[in-house]
This record gives structure tokens, C-alpha cells and sequence, in this order.
């Protein structure tokens, strides 16, 4: 396989999102804003900031309309927000803030597809275009798909990479039906099974099968294995990346497996950028981000760099120098 | 480049004695005692137990000879100790107990060099003969390098791969002039300024100069990129990798910049064991050893497959298997 590093990774900030939600908290509206402000400073263009799920399931997510009317967009920003129904998406169109992206998600797990959603296979397949009919209803083009579970599930052990391509497969034929073309497909490794050959494995048969698409993955970090992971679909010329500032998402300490979070977002900037990828990003800026998440949870979050410290100050300082 | 992964990696356990080290402690000899014999019951067959340095410099290793007298030695496991001079050699010769291997040093950074030694680049080679004779005097043979921050240094800033090819050299060459020879040329990436493309870069230049012989990586783990990097080794066929277990050798949250240490086995040991290259080692027992670890420092430690679980139980389970 070849190794062919793409020039620009584009990074989608989802600590606000995916962070915050698992946080016991309480967490300040105010503190989740002030996050996300600084966030939107550092240059990062796509950040996540809230979850429109109900209330009632996630307390932590209530604030989301506040969260949205109290952030200062910046211009080239992107802001979105998750939802995970008609009425979440509503809600969203409702704060007439937020970037809206159709998007169809695929399940590689059935056991975990049958847990989450208790659908079979090709209930999963037979629901998708009354969700593209809802985005067409509201004018929203669908361009994303992303398959979740793409590399391993806790529920049904190692995924075979043929699923992953049949499911691509699957949600750009269903698509494209439906008159829409789905130009991203994101690989979700959801609960770390993932190892850096198997991105390159899985990735690859997904680029042969189709040439014409780029690919995004959303690694997460429970068994250490995200930056590897990061590089090794980096190394296959993947340039879309999900991640999470300081490591948000989880505590690595917590006593249960599921507990860690994406890939930390300044930890992959600074390797991307140390290898002469450009990511858009102010590494010294976000590694402010990180130390203020980290302040606002009030626990050790996992990311290194903000702690280690980037390489410029240290190459400024050196007696050469 | 190649991606040529090795079908066996060699571990040097080092979390006793660069773990112990750095911690506050005080930690009792029965423990480290007690962590050693366990990690030795794991298949891993060396480990590097403790240091010989002087007890006034760093009180925590002032019971190394207690140490060396407790543990149970295991049939095919070696047992090493550190050592940084002539006296601390003689102490490890007097316990009688230790596999004693003769190792030249060189510092790829001039100013960390001249900050730890005194000693400017030639003054380093020139000290190398009489370690060798030292080496000799002892009937111990001089059979590995190792080139000390040849990845950058927070003192010297980035290290031409010229400069660690040409100490390389210089190393052989001093040793073949003794009558020794290098089989084993170890690259320490002391200050974690590598990223996995520089690796790929660094070792490829030492083995292109070096056909003959074989290289180990040691790698901090302070910038969050150890896996990655230790991938990008293992894609260059690097089979000799250093190690400590739950990544003792620092607390991730410590304040200053040197404070990982490095990579962690038991990750480095898991991601192997799911790419198919074998590693002798026993995942689930050195989990085990992960968590007593954790709970002599007593602090969290920063490997994560003790908490994120390996995927052996995972996969056991499962509806269909």
C-alpha cells in the first residue's frame, strides 16, 4: 500500500460536543460558550458544539439552544450541532445559527444496530430515504455518510471490511436515488477495535471501491491506539479527521471501558504540523483551549501536548537559535 | 519506504526502574519486588529492574541490591540493572544475579551533552575506549549502542539524521577498533520531539548506512505520539522496542515538560498482538501488572488497554462465537 500524506487535514472540533456530554458536570452554559469561542479562535473551521437530544436523557445537553444563541460566530466557522431525529433537527433549523449537513449513518454492527436502534440490517437500509425525504423537505443537501462501528464492535467482535465496503456501497446507491450524492463518507471507529494495519486495510478496500469520495474517520482513544490509528489513515491519504480538544469525551481513568473520548485534537495537530501537514491551526492557541477545558471539567483530561508542550517554543530557545 | 512489519518484537520492560525512579515514593522493595516477579511471570524476558546509582542522588533506588536480592528469577527471563559508571558496574557485578551487557552511549544533542557530561563531542568519543576496556577488564562483551536524543533535543533543538548516522558510525568504528562489534544500535527518542515520519526518515538512514545490523527504538511518550511512532518503527522492521508498563516513568499531569515516560508495554504490547506480531507476552497478565503498578505509585497511570480492556474477552462473548 502506498504512503502518500495529504498536504491539508481538515479537523472537525467535537469536544464541546462529545465532550461535555459524558461530563457529570454540572457545566456552565457560560464555560461551554467560552470554550467554544476559543475554539473558533485558534483557526479550527468546523466545531461541533451541542447535541439536540432530549433533555430529559441527556441533562448535560438541555442548554443547547443557549449554548448556540450565546456563542460569537466567527466568519469561515462552521458551527454545527448533533441531532439525532426529526425533532432534534428541527431544533437545530430553529436557532437559525448552526451549519446544516445532511448526513446518513450506517451501522457495521448488527448487534450493536439491533441495541441502539433495534433494527435489523435491512431495517436499517429501508429507513434511510425517509430521512433524506426529511432533509429534502427542508432544503438540506445530503452529502455525508458515515458508518459506525466501521473496524469492531464490543457486541459483535471483529467487523468484516466486506460489510463496511457493502454498506458504503449500500448508502451511496440509496443516495443517489434519491437524487443525492454523498461526496464524505466518514469510518467510525466507536469503540477502539481499530489498530493502525486495520485502518489501512479497511480504508483502502473502502478508496478502491470508491475512487471518487473522500473519506473521514472518527477514532476514539480507549486503547491508545488513536494517534497511530490517525497516522496510519493519514498514511493512506485520509485529510478528514474528527477530534476532541484535551481529549474531551472521557476520563481514561474511569473504571469502564467505553469511557474514552476522539483522538485529542492538539496532540494531532501537533503531529500532523510537525510532519508538514497543514491543519489551519494555531497549536499554541489551542493548547490554551485545552488547559481551559481541562479547568472547566475540573479533572485530568487525557491530551499530552498541553501538557508537554509544542516544539516552537522550544526551538526558539535554543542556543543556535 | 517499505511497510515491512516484523513478525516478533523484542520488549525491554523498563518500569521498574525508570518508572520508580521518577516517583516520589517512598516505594518498598517488597513492591517493586512484588511488580518484577509478576511482570516476569508475564512472558516478557527482560526487564530492566533498577538503577545502580549513587543512593544520596536518587534515595528511591538506594535498596538496588535488596532489590536484585528479592526477586525470583525466572528460567529465560533477563534481569538488568542500570548503570552509569564503574562503581555502579561493580555493584551489579556483586549481586551476582544480573545479565551484564556492555553499552556505548552517545549523545546526538551537543548541549544536553555538555549539560549532563561536561564533555564536548569529541571529548565523548574519546571517552569511549576506556569504557570498552572497562567492559573488558570485566570479560563483558560490548555488543549495543545506543544514540541519546537523536530525534531533537528541548536543548538543541531539531538533530540532523546526519549527525546520528555519523555516531553511529563513529561507535561502530571505535568499537570494531577494540575488537567489539554493535549488533544492536538502539535510537532514543529522549525528549519526544519525534513524529512517526521522522522516525521512518532517521531509521531508515540508520539502517541504509547499517545493513547489518539491527536497531530498538526507545521512546517517551511526553507529546502523546509513542504508538505512532512506535508503528512507524515497526513499519521500517523494527523489532526491539523499549517499554514500561501502565507508562510508569511520569505522570502525565505533572507540570513539566519532561515527565512521560515511555511508551506503555501493555498498549504497545495490545496493538502488536492485533496486527499478528507476536510479542511472547501474555495481554491479559500484564494488564494485571498494569493495574498493580497503578496501585503501588498510587496515582493514575497513563496507559489506557488497563482500563479500555483488551478485545480477548470482548470477542469471547460475542452472540456468535
Amino acid at each position: 500500500m502506498m504512503t502518500s500524506l495529504p498536504t491539508r487535514v481538515h479537523i472537525k472540533e467535537e469536544g464541546p460536543r462529545e465532550g461535555f456530554q459524558i461530563e457529570k458536570g454540572p457545566i456552565s452554559t457560560d464555560q461551554k460558550i467560552r470554550l467554544i469561542d476559543a475554539l473558533a479562535d485558534t483557526g479550527l473551521d468546523h466545531i461541533q458544539v451541542t447535541s439536540f437530544v432530549h433533555p430529559q436523557k441527556v441533562p448535560g445537553m438541555a442548554d443547547a439552544e443557549a449554548v448556540v444563541a450565546g456563542l460569537t460566530p466567527r466568519p469561515g466557522v462552521l458551527y454545527t450541532g448533533l441531532w439525532l431525529n426529526q425533532r432534534g433537527l428541527e431544533r437545530v433549523i430553529a436557532t437559525g445559527r448552526l451549519h446544516l449537513e445532511g448526513k446518513l449513518t450506517l451501522y457495521a454492527s448488527n448487534a450493536f444496530l439491533k441495541r441502539n436502534q433495534n433494527r435489523d440490517p435491512a431495517q436499517q437500509l429501508a429507513a434511510q430515504p425517509e430521512l433524506i425525504a426529511m432533509y429534502q423537505a427542508h432544503g438540506i443537501p445530503v452529502r455525508t455518510g458515515f458508518v459506525t462501528a466501521a473496524f469492531g464492535c464490543n457486541f459483535d467482535g471483529d467487523v468484516p471490511v466486506d460489510r463496511v465496503v457493502g454498506l458504503v456501497a449500500d448508502m451511496r446507491a440509496i443516495a443517489r436515488d434519491h437524487g443525492e450524492d454523498l461526496g464524505l463518507i466518514g469510518l467510525g471507529d466507536t469503540m477502539a477495535w481499530a489498530t493502525p494495519e486495520r485502518i489501512r486495510h479497511v480504508v483502502g478496500a473502502v478508496q478502491d471501491a470508491n475512487p471518487d469520495v473522500a473519506l473521514s474517520l472518527h477514532l476514539h482513544d480507549t486503547r491508545g491506539l488513536g494517534l497511530a490509528n490517525a497516522y496510519a489513515g493519514l498514511q493512506m491519504g485520509v485529510a478528514h479527521f474528527d477530534a476532541a480538544v484535551a481529549g474531551l469525551g472521557g476520563c481514561p481513568f474511569a473504571a469502564h471501558a467505553g469511557a474514552a473520548g476522539n483522538i485529542c485534537t492538539e496532540d494531532f495537530v501537533f503531529m500532523c504540523e510537525e510532519m508538514g501537514i497543514e491543519t489551519g491551526v494555531d497549536l499554541e492557541k489551542l493548547i490554551d483551549c485545552a488547559i481551559l477545558a481541562e479547568d472547566i471539567v475540573g479533572h485530568p483530561l487525557p491530551g499530552k501536548v498541553k501538557t508537554g508542550g509544542s516544539l516552537a517554543a522550544l526551538r526558539a530557545r535554543r542556543p543556535g537559535a
